[in-house]
């Protein structure tokens, strides 16, 4: 095990590459510049060696005959983590590992894109790690992460915001948002706070009393 | 007005070409071929006329400085509904505009990819259509559409559905899936139904007592 295996309390977020659909090499370079860890799940190590990228874990259910040895010649050294638990996705498993290895924060990429059942499992599921794990999606048109009761962070105006409540999420109360909300509630499929956008440059608060509320940082 | 825009009891489904990212020319040909009506929304026009697709409708906020007027000399006839309405979607727009003149069954593509907030608003707001319109939303590796409370279908073995509940779904019980439910719960965002698949050729049955249920049926 190499010393980056060491986590610290301070450091960056290590990164999981999914199964989804790539994203630009620019986001995955400004992403492994400070990763200390690169978890890949199951097949998606084809397309990640062919980019020449160093992965340090390669995690999965390695089902329909998929032969994870073989990356061990391809790279060395590689971890290689058999999840065969069908009650979670290998996203799951991945987030799993990490806390367990004393991990804080991770970034996500190549997790949307492709199947929806994938992409809205993978956007949703990161709610059930609230007190677990910082987890941040990524792709090249959207940054996605669980809001904490009260968040309040800098925007230049006309930034894209949106609110995405996973299930109902109530006593929502926003500051400088062109569409406020005053201690409404959001639901999903039938009221969502999509494509909001920051009235003008400053701090924008969100609080929110209960439930889970994703905030999609998104741009065309 | 065309003959085709009367709106028959029996007729094929209408058509609506969101905003996000384009599917195979394959899967617009299929879906065109019996189409009695395309809805473009706002600026996937461009997009849109670059395939020859003839257009029907085109629908939208136009917001950003888009001029629809430009396109009627494009294409004529063209019917333009400009929706300015900051509550809805340009998307539920158009499923609203559908239900209006009395249109009973949609497909929508391009719905899905690109933005996150798009795509995850997109799925899951058909869900407040239940009653209203039969909506199936299609990508490359996707078609997504709502159960009623008891689902039939024949299926050959090993295909793969999802079972998606937007928001909490209670009493599902299930008929012919390799990991079967017994009168269970889903939640989004804690359990869902992913990535199920048929047991063996013959019919699925999926039965749910409360709640919004999605069924997504994906390939790689």
């Amino acid at each position: 095990m190499s010393s980056h295996h060491i986590v610290r309390d301070d450091q960056e977020p290590a990164l999981i590459i999914a199964n989804g659909a790539a994203c630009s090499e620019e986001l995955i370079g400004q992403l492994l510049e400070w990763s200390p860890l690169v978890v890949v799940l199951d097949s998606a190590i084809e397309r990640v060696l062919d980019l020449g990228i160093k992965v340090d874990v390669l995690l999965g259910d390695f089902d329909r005959g998929f032969n994870p040895e073989y990356y061990l010649e391809k790279q060395y050294p590689l971890e290689i983590v058999y999840t065969p638990n069908q009650d979670k996705t290998d996203l799951e498993k991945a987030f799993d590992y990490l806390i367990e290895k004393g991990h804080k924060a991770v970034n996500v990429i190549w997790a949307t894109g492709k199947r929806a059942d994938h992409t809205i499992t993978n956007i949703t599921n990161i709610v059930a790690y609230r007190n677990q794990l910082k987890i941040v999606v990524l792709d090249d048109h959207s940054k996605v992460f669980l809001l904490p009761n009260k968040y309040e962070k800098w925007y230049t105006a006309n930034t894209t915001l949106s609110l995405i409540p996973i299930g109902k999420v109530s006593g929502i109360t926003t500051k400088n948002l062109f569409y406020p909300l005053n201690n409404e509630e959001l639901t999903i499929g039938y009221r969502t706070g999509s494509s909001n956008h920051v009235s003008q440059d400053g701090i924008v608060s969100i609080e929110h009393k209960e439930g889970d509320l994703l905030l999609m940082e998104c741009w065309d």
